[in-house]
This record gives C-alpha cells, sequence and structure tokens, in this order.
C-alpha cells in the first residue's frame, strides 16, 4: 500500500468517527476530507461542521442526499417486494452504496487518495462500504480504522478520545445509549447490548420513532397511495417527491405503532446476530406494492419476480448495489414495472397495516367477467378446464400406470 | 369414457352437492357413494350422513381426517415457510389432496370406477382434486358436474333442487352468505359477489373466526411454543398434537385479531381473483417457524429454502402436492428441520405477532461471543475480513479498470 | 364460437396443408387466405402459390421471413446460451413465434377473423401457435383441424386427398418419408416411426443436413467469429447478416459432421417423445457464445444467466416467446450482452466444435497480471485468501462446534 | 495462533510439497506427518514414501482412495448432471473435499494440531481444502505456506530446494513441464505458461491422457452402460466398482479422443484463468447419464435439477463440498434417482460421444401408444390440448385485450 496523502472520512461528528479522525491524522500523517450525509437520520449536521472544523479538517462536505436515497436507492428496492430472510427491509443496508458512491466522487472532487470509514471488522457495513467503493474506484486506497487499531472496546476508545481532547459527551460518558443504531430515512436499527441474548425480549425503551401498538390511536386511518411506474407518486391526492412520501409514510406509521422487527439475521460475514429495526414507512410501502402489484402484474412475471427476490435482497444485505449482477437483475425489475399503476387504500391501525381496496385504471388485469361466481355468459369456457387438467396430468399418469404394473 | 357403475363423491351434505348428488343418479344412473370429511371446518356432519341416506346412498364414509390433516399436510407445508405469492398461506390448497386420497382410497375400497366433487371449472380446487386423483390411480373416471351440465346459475340450481326435492334451508332461500366459503382447521376462505370488486372494503360482518383488531383485548398475551424437527409440540409446556396446536392457535388468534388478509390472487387456470382468508393459528405458525429457524438454520441452508419456496408454494396452488416434484422438494425441506429445535415466545395484541424471543439448547448457532460489539477475546480476528472484502470485490475491480481504460 | 368467414392457414403446400385446406373451405364454408414463411427450410415456396391458387385461393402470402428469423428470434436467444433438457437447442420452437406473428398480422391485413394450421394435438407446436397468436390477438379464432376432424391416421388423410382431387406425390403414394419432419435456418428435426423405439439407433440414411463424422473431411477447419453485442457479425472476417451467418454455419458445420443429436424429451403436454435433430450452426454458436462470454462476463452475471437459462429454454419451447416473462427475462439477457464483443477461433473436425482461441480488445476481463503462476509483482495479495477462507468458513465452524459440544 | 506441535501435510513426494516439508520443520519446529493418497493420478506412491522418510518423517500414510474417491464423490456429482460454467466437469475440485477428510482424520489419528497443503494463494484448492477442514474440524490450525513465505517464484523455491539438499529431479532442473497439473481418476488439468494467453491455442505435445480426435481409431466403439440408481454398475454386461467404471471409460474414452476441454473459467477468489482438461471418462458419463435419466426421470423433477444444478455445481467448485446446503441438495439429488435404472448404448468416435440407444425395463416412462403419430386408439385424447391450450393462454387474453382497450 502506497503513502496516503489525503483521506475522505465517512464522518458523523459522533464520539467514533471524531477519534477516526484524529487516528487518521495521526497514524497517517495524512489530511482528511470529511463527508457528512443528511439521509434523513434525524440529526443536526451543523455540529459535525463545527467539530471538523475544530479537528483541522479543511474540506468538510455535508450533503443533503435524502431525496437522491429515496429516489434511486430506496424506491428502486421496493420496486422488487425486497424482504431478506423473510423479515428484514434492509434499511442499513441500501444506504450504504450511496454513501460509498459520494465518498469516490469526493476523493474524486478533492484528489484524495483513500477513503475511510467507521464501521466494525465484524460487521456487514464494512464490505457494503468498500465493494462499493472498489467497483466505483478500483485504485482508491481503504482504511478501516477498526481493522487496524487496538481501541477494541469502548473503554479504550474512551480514553484516547480523552487523551487526544476530543470532547465525549455526557451520554457516552454515562455509557450512553446501550445499543449500537444506525438511522436515515428508511428506518432505524438497534443492535448490541442487550440483545445479545436472543432469547430476550427488548426493552420497551429502546424504540425510537414508533409508537408501541398498545400507545397507538384507537381510531383507524385510511391512506390512499398512487403509484406511478411502482413508485408511490402521491398520498391522498397530495403529489409528493419520493423523500417527502418515506417522510410522510414514517410519521404516519410511527403514530400507528407500524413497522418494528425484532429478529435474528445471517451477517455475510459468516455470524448471525440479533436486531431490532422500526420501518413504519418501508412497512406501509411493501404491503402497498404487493397490492397494487397484483392487480397490474402477469401472474409469470410477479412469480419470476418473487422467485427473483431473496437473491436480489442478498446482493443488496451483501454490499452488491454497484455490482454488474445487481445492475442486471434491476433492469428486469424496472422493465416489469411499466403496468404497475393505480392506487392501493390501506387501513393503519395499532401496528397493522390492512390492504382493504386496490385499483388501476390504465392496468388492471383483474377481469370481474371472467372470475365471477355468476353467470359469465360465456367469456370463459369451464369445460377448457378438463382437458386443461387432463394434460397437466399426464406425466403423473404416466408414472401411476408405470407403478401399478410393477 | 367408458360406462359408470359407482362414482365416490366428496359430499358436504350443503345445497351444491345434494344436488350433485341427485344429478350423478340421474345422469349417470350409477350408484353414489358419499364421502364427507372432518377437516375441523366446524361443522356438523351427522346431519350429512341423514341427508345420504334419504337420497338412497348405501355406503357412507364420514371421516375425522383432522389429525391426518394437520400432521401430514400443514406442518409439512409450513417446514417450508410457504406463503403464495408473499401473502397467502393455501388454507384451501392444502387440504384439496388429502381429500383426493381420500376419494382414491374410498374409490379401491367401494370398488367405484369414478370419483365427482363439487368444484366449478373456474377454479383452482377441480385442478387440485383431479392432478391428485389421477396421480394417485391414473385410471380413475372424474366427473366434475359444473363443467358438464347447464346449471351454472344459483337460480338454476335452486330450481334444480326444488323440482327433485332436495331441502333448501333457509339461509339458501333468502340468497344465503353471500360469499362463496371453504373452511378446515387452517383457514376460512372468502370470494364472490361484493368481493369481486377488488377496490371495495370487504364487510366487517363477512368475517367469522376472527374479531377485528379493533375489538380484541387490550391486554396482549404470549405464548412459548416449543419445536421438535420444525413442528410445534408444546405450547406453554403443554404437549399437544399436530392437530390440536393448529385448533388452540386458531383459538387464541382468532380471540386477538390475528390471521386476516384480503388479496388478489393469481389463479393457476389464468385469472386474477379476490380473494379474503382468515387463518389465525397459521399466521402464527408462519412468524415463529421463521424465528427457530432464525437461530438453529445454517444460513446458506435457510437461503436455499427461501429461494426455492416460491416454487413449492406453487406446486401445492396448483394442486401439485402427489406430484414426484413436490415429493423431491419435500426431502430437502424435511432433511433441513432435524435442527430446527427449541423456543420462541410470541406476544399476540389486537392483530399483531411479535416475536420477542427465541433459543434453542440443542441447536442454536447464534454465538454471542463472536457477534459481541465487545471485546471478543479473540474469538472472531476483525482483520480477516479485509481479505475478506478484497477477494470479493476482486472480479469488480478488474472491471472498473477495464472501464478507466476505455 | 362466432361464424368464421374468413381463415389465415399457416400453409407449406404439402400433403397435410392442402388436405386441410380443402377441409377448411368444405367444414367452414369460409374463404382461406394462405400464408408460406421462407425460414431457410430449403424447399421451393413456388409450388405453394400454385397450388393454393388452384385451390382456389385468392390472398396468397408467401415471404422470405429468413433474415428477420435468425436476427429476432434465433440470435436473441442464443445469448442465453439457451439449451432444453440439457441438449435440445430448440430449432423448432423458435420459429412458431414468428410463424404465429404473421398469421396475427395477415388476419388484420385481410380481415380475416381466424387463422388455421397443421400441427396435432399431441405435440408442443398447437401450443406454440396457438399461445403466440392469443398474445397477440386475443379475440382471434384458432382452427387446428387436427383436434376437430376424424382423419388421424395417414391412410384417412390420403382417401380425403384422392376423393377430393388434392394431387398426393410419389414420396407420399409410397409412404414417403417415414418420419415427421420440421426444418428452418436453425435446424432440422425428425420424430416418428423407427424413432418411436427409443432403444433403437437412427438409420444413417435419415440424417439429411449433416455427414457422419466418419464421412466428413480429415482435415481439420477453422473459423474466426466476431461478435458485437452477443452477435455473431463476421466469419473469418467477412461480415454478414444475421441469417448469413446462421446458412454459413450450417453448410461448413454439415460439412464436418456437426450437430446430430438423438434424444429423448419432455413434451409440454406431458409425454415423452423422441426425436432427432441436425444443428449444425446452432451448435457452432453455442459453443462460441460461451467462450466469448467466457472472457467479457463477469461471474455473478454468467452465473445468473445459468441459473435462469433453463427456465427461458422451457418459455421458448413450452411456446411463451410472446410472454411478458419471456420479454421480462430477454430484457435481462440483452443487457448484458452490452459487453459481449470480440472474437473466438474454433476448430472443425469430424463432429467436433473445439473452441482454440478467444479474446476481445475491448472487453476482455481476464487479467494475465492477476491471474499468472509467476511473481504477479504485488498485483494480487495472496494473504487476502486467508482472510477470505476464514470469514467464508465462519458459519461452518460455529456449526461443526456446537455438534462437538453435543 | 497457538504453538503447532505436529502437522499433517498433503503431500505428493514432488518438488512443491517436499519444499513445504522442509519449511514445515524449520519454521514451525514441528513434526511433520505426510499423506499421500491414490486418487488414480497415474504416479508411483512408494517414492514419496522414501523421500518422506529420508526427510525424518515418522509417520506417513499412502493411501489407495480410488474406490472411495468415486464411489462417495465422483458419482454423487454426476447424478446432478453437474457442469460448472456449462463447460467444466469439476475434476480438480471433486477430489479436495476427500483429501481434507483424510487430512482431518489423520490429525486426529495422529493428535496432530495442523494440516498444511501446498496450493497457491490465487487458486480454489486452497479454499477448497480448508473450507473442508475446517467443516470437519473447526478447531484445525491451517498453514498455507504460499500465503505465508517468500519463495514465490519458481527461482526462489529452486533455490530454496538446493540449498537444503532437497533433490530436485532432472523435470524440473529443466524448466520441466511448463504447465500447472493436477490428476486424478475423473480428469488431469493444465495451467499456467503458455496458456495464459487465453487467445492462444494449446500445444498438443500437452495433452496425455487423450489422444487427438485427429489420431483416434477409425472405427467406432460402442458401449452398453447399465444404470442403478443413477450410477453406473456395469459396462457391456460386466460388473464393475465406481472406480473399475471410470478407470474403464479413460482408457476407452482417452483412446478415441473425447473430453479435451479448453476454457476460461471464474475463480471464487474472482479472477478469470485460463485452464485445459481431460475427462474422458466424465465425459462419457455426463452424456450418458442425461440420456438414462430422460427415459426414466419425470419431467418436472428433471427441470428442478436443471434448475438447482449450477448451484450445485457452484458449491462444489467453490469449496463447500462439506457444507449444510450441499447435502441438503444432495438429499434432493439422490432421492430422484431411485428411479434412474436401465441402460444406454452409447458410441465412441473421434472426440464424439453419441447416444445411440436409452431403455429402461422397470422405470421407462416413455409410453409410445400415447406419443405415437399413428392412431394411438383413444390412449389420448387431442381435443384435451384445446381446452389446455386455452387456459394457458388466459392471463394473456386478458392483457392483451386490456392492451387494446388502451
Amino acid at each position: 500500500m502506497s503513502e496516503i496523502k489525503k483521506a475522505v472520512l465517512a464522518y458523523s461528528g459522533g464520539l467514533d468517527t471524531s477519534v477516526i479522525l484524529k487516528w487518521l491524522q495521526d497514524t497517517y500523517q495524512c489530511e482528511v476530507v470529511t463527508f457528512t450525509a443528511d439521509l434523513g437520520q434525524g440529526e443536526e449536521l451543523e455540529p459535525a461542521r463545527a467539530k471538523a472544523k475544530a479537528a483541522g479538517v479543511k474540506e468538510i462536505f455535508i450533503d443533503d442526499v435524502r431525496e437522491e436515497f429515496v429516489r434511486d436507492f430506496v424506491f428502486p428496492m421496493f420496486r422488487a417486494n425486497t424482504v431478506y430472510e423473510g423479515e428484514y427491509l434492509l434499511g442499513t443496508s441500501i444506504a450504504r452504496p450511496l454513501i460509498a458512491k459520494r465518498l469516490i466522487e469526493i476523493a474524486a472532487l478533492t484528489k484524495a487518495d483513500a477513503i475511510s470509514h467507521g464501521a466494525t471488522g465484524k460487521g456487514n457495513d464494512q464490505v457494503r462500504f468498500e465493494l462499493g467503493a472498489y467497483a466505483l474506484n478500483p485504485n482508491i486506497q481503504i482504511i478501516a480504522p477498526w481493522r487496524e487499531w487496538d481501541l477494541l472496546s469502548r473503554e479504550k476508545l474512551m480514553a484516547y478520545a480523552e487523551k487526544h481532547g476530543i470532547p465525549v459527551d455526557m451520554k457516552h460518558k454515562q455509557g450512553g445509549s446501550p445499543y449500537s443504531m444506525d438511522a436515515n430515512l428508511l428506518h432505524i436499527s438497534y443492535e448490541g447490548r442487550h440483545l445479545e441474548d436472543p432469547a430476550a425480549e427488548a426493552e420497551e425503551s429502546m424504540w425510537r420513532w414508533t409508537v408501541s401498538p398498545e400507545k397507538a390511536p384507537d381510531t383507524a386511518e385510511y391512506l390512499d397511495l398512487e403509484y406511478v411506474n411502482g413508485d408511490i407518486v402521491s398520498i391522498n391526492g397530495n403529489a409528493m417527491k419520493a423523500h417527502e412520501v418515506l417522510a410522510f409514510l414514517n410519521t404516519i406509521g410511527g403514530k400507528h405503532g407500524i413497522g418494528r422487527l425484532d429478529l435474528v439475521e445471517n451477517r455475510y460475514v459468516g455470524m448471525k446476530s440479533r436486531g431490532c429495526y422500526e420501518t413504519p414507512g418501508g412497512t406501509i410501502m411493501l404491503k402497498a406494492h404487493r397490492a397494487i402489484e397484483s392487480i397490474t402484474l402477469d401472474r409469470e412475471v410477479a412469480h419470476l419476480k418473487d422467485d427473483l427476490m431473496p437473491r436480489y435482497a442478498s446482493m443488496i444485505y451483501n454490499g452488491y448495489w454497484w455490482s454488474p449482477e445487481r445492475i442486471a437483475l434491476q433492469t428486469l425489475i424496472d422493465h416489469t414495472q411499466s403496468s404497475v399503476n393505480g392506487w392501493v387504500r390501506v387501513k393503519l391501525y395499532k401496528g397493522n397495516v390492512i390492504v382493504v381496496g386496490r385499483d388501476s385504471k390504465t392496468d388492471s388485469l383483474f377481469d370481474s367477467t371472467i372470475a365471477t361466481f355468476e353467470d359469465d355468459k360465456g367469456a370463459y369456457d369451464q369445460k377448457d378446464a378438463g382437458g386443461f387438467i387432463k394434460l397437466n396430468a399426464l406425466r403423473m399418469r404416466i408414472a401411476a400406470n408405470l407403478k401399478n404394473r410393477k
């Protein structure tokens, strides 16, 4: 590895990345550029600027990427009804490729030769950052301090911070949140500490974005979601941009106790890990997207998508957003969405997202003249079913005849 | 088709199959054997015996197949986390192969040369009955009256009944339930009438097995489910047989408003159809089974199962339970369940099934010494991740280098 | 089915379709339009015109569709390395959707309300014609004489012909070719008669397009095939159109005894059937296309294509070329071919197609500086492999530790 | 990594592993146990014993594992018609898990705490050895000298050998074979040197097991292969054990110029690599196994196997033989083979393996009474096909109607 002169750091302004900033300056004797993204995590970003400045950073990037995040990452993913291991909506996974892309873009802008991030060596995020970065710039150098340094416990980290005059705010001094958290417009996640025993129930106090179903309103609320090409474009008749859609759904979903999830997942690096997630808007979107597809998508196209979905989900979970195979699958997925137009009505109530109606003026393949239990006036000839069954049964009848002869 | 001397009819004792019974006797001049199954649909079966006798039937079979149904059909299906089109738990589909098998068995016992059923020519059930029957007896003759006769509206059916002295009970005279329904221990389903407009919300009065989440108790209830080889064997410490498990979960799930579903599905015969389902016990089982697998199943085995699941679900939905491909897949699925032992705790509350804990004394692959955010004392070497990422990125870096050279 | 006034018949001018022409006129009292396609089957088409005229046909379509056939059907299929059941190159299957499309186009042009074809009720071709036709015009009426009439043996057919003054040429009088054959630029196929015993070797005299390997030249021949976007655009430096490529490869492949195949396949209608095929050009194309992809396609993209290929092959075999699912898959396949540029050298010798070299100036992902067994001067750090293996092994080590503890 | 006291080395007696033996003794100051396997590679093994003794090895294992290799590894793999990337028969890949297993068994027997092998850090074999070893003994230590030492060129290796008095035989002194080779009963492989240019044709002198098709006999030879449960049990009526079958087919295949392959493959470690292979027996087995399955396997079971095959092949190629997912798939594959009984006749001629007949007395699903082009006397009702097509077309007709209305 050649000498590093300048590194772009994915910087939140929190304790960990503040320590990393200092550690990079000391260890590599390099200039550090900070990049702080507004992904809708709901935190003030200006303090990050002040802290970076105080640490001697000359090039500070603070970008509002919320619209890009939802429009170009979250929405494409939801077009596939993407769920990892039957449950997880990939809230953390889908933000990483955007950050990787911006790190590489900023490295090009600032002529930096390296990037750095605060993900640990045990998790998926290091993989997602680095696979993305390498795919976009194969010669970038990557510094992953958690895999290099010896500050492997919280105590050592705090000691390092204090020794180097890095401000440690109150919550860290008191032990802070017991959880390792990540947030963006799609979700907030919790890992670690109390959750490391998968047999134990998560504490109610942990959850931040949603009320418990018990505390949610006693009255249900209905939403009309309008779809164009598989994406929500308006809610209750109000046109919205992608990130506005998700922000709106998060607020209303959170209010109704929607989108909590507690699961044990399989990390790409080979271990099982327990995580809790709040994904209020995403939970509504998944349910509603399936509903609009149910009337606008051909059966075999829908089944093809279902068959490919777990693979697509793994690609995103494992960090292969910028891979040619993910892009190839996306081409197929996006192609299928041209007919996914119409509206879905959902009812939200105490943790439940209930689809109560769906229709499409332009693309509904639901044909009540055929499906009816009443007289269909010849639209469908029931006798056809006899031949259909006979030929589908033929191979099994031949086999059964053979068995009988034995 | 040769002459038919004796036919076994899947007979509920209701209006439709009573008309079919008479119609078979008249049209084919054949003897009719009736078969009525107790699948846990919650109806008295003895009236069916009396009606059959009154119609001149000499061989009447009324079987309690509840245990067989859940043990040999429902449970094996749930081992695969089976869901059709992302939502439907296959409650109707999974009962048909059992009925087909009993029809063929009874045909052998009674030396009948045909079987008959009351499924219409537009639906999936005719396919499921007949594919199953042909697979088990390739030379059986099958009479599907709905595809043969001209009684294609309810009015004509009622007129036929009255003309032939078939008792039409009050509910049919008044139009009866507006829905076409099917019930067994796994679910109850509703189709037709008001539901034929997929844009319209189902009426609250339709639902029979579950209260609405709004009317469910204000206090949550917890259940401890114990698994052996992927099947639930006890609840809250009480050992139960398969059908007792499902009956118990139905009762408690129904009480808590769990398991309602309103969807548009794609039938095997080529049309879209709107159905509403109540599957309280099944909804709990699906969620809990994923949870026990999450700690006891290897990642790649779990992903293999997830990749194959939609195909397995389609096999069942389309009526291929008795096909060699379903049996081949089942072999794989059952093989994977030998390590699926342990317990899951779920919380039931107003329509929500929330997994709050899971563990396995014998088969947990969750290793907190590795996954911990704290110092792991060398159980996992974070530096390994560097090489892991580098090699996984290699092909993308080579491609990116090529692109840069262009 | 409403009255039929005019039907477009897929007409070869041979005995079968001549009988059908007459039978249609008599049975339906309708006008018949004939459509004869030059798919490169190597037969004179003008006699068909004369015969149609003689039979009173007023609208006669004889189209040279060779270029369209190879460019828009065969080449797209070969981009996927498509093989049905591990062996069959789908020579018959891929021509049917083109014929279906032309039948529907001609029906629109001539204001015909029906189409008709000469495929039997036991085969795949009826399905391919009709699924294609229905997909392109859902209200078209289709007449499949073999499913309607009673001329179910060759004797009855000949009797009908003689009775109605339809010329029966010498070969039919003498029993003709013992095989049911189909030919187009991609292949010629043989079924029936002697082949109905799958244990018996096909007669050498049956094969028409290829010499036996034994009779092929004793000297090998080399070809340089140039690819652009996954399609061959020149051979030995000579630019060619799609159908010229295939015609050239057929000639040279046939000369070298390449492309014979004898197999038992599974028909969509449920039976097994023995067929023999000659596909000289296609056999060369399959081998060469894999070779050019081997250096220009990313590993995971190639594997995704491989995983989807059998499904894509079944779609074509079963007649779903014009289905939305085939088109969706094609979108993915075509997308992947943008980098499939370069050349492949093959050696042809007595039935063998041997790839001896391949390269791409613009898109080769083969990087000899990395793959070399010699000193790579740091292009690849062998130590990375340690971490790669360790993390890939982690889940199995955790499982093995658990097993040891038991 | 704790101190190593004793290591089991996969030892061929060649230059590389002789250097490794010495290097292990010097570097780790540990005792070395050698393991040399007779996999049918066709080399004398006793010299390895003498060399090991001379190097001071006290525990020397030389095992004839040929029968186990073919019976428990090669045959199970061929039951799946396994091919990697459309071409490669996995000859090297399938031997590694057996060696890994024996290394771990010998480590247990000799109370060794480590194993070692001579695979480089760039290839797949290190992964296969080590994943297997870790899966079987999660606490084994693994020494991969090529990833640790600095002898990264042939010159340095030779210098080390000479310095330490390791005998370097004539071929190495003269540069030896220009290729990196691997051989066992399934194949012999060539990589490196001249082959590192994928555009260049391999030299005829390279091939060792097969004559060129040009030099093969001018007369074809026929073989009758008998199958029981998917495995060949006799050839031309002579019962043989698994390894005898393969040895026989290698000899006769090699004589007829069968089984050469020249390809660029995608390694698991991320690079493309050019390899040449001779797999005479395996090439015959693949072709013949497909043929016996073509008449004994149900269509959907065969298609399920085809769909899963590339995944199964990747598992083996990537080193996951001992993984739970490979074992789960094997369960399915083996289950399907119970009906794969019968015989196949193949004709071998100058590089060609031509299936000319196949039959099964007990399990043939080929029913000529149905498939016949002649009058089938009612075995199949052609009218059934009309309904079959109509219902399969229904969803496309509904879609086309919608499109027309737009």
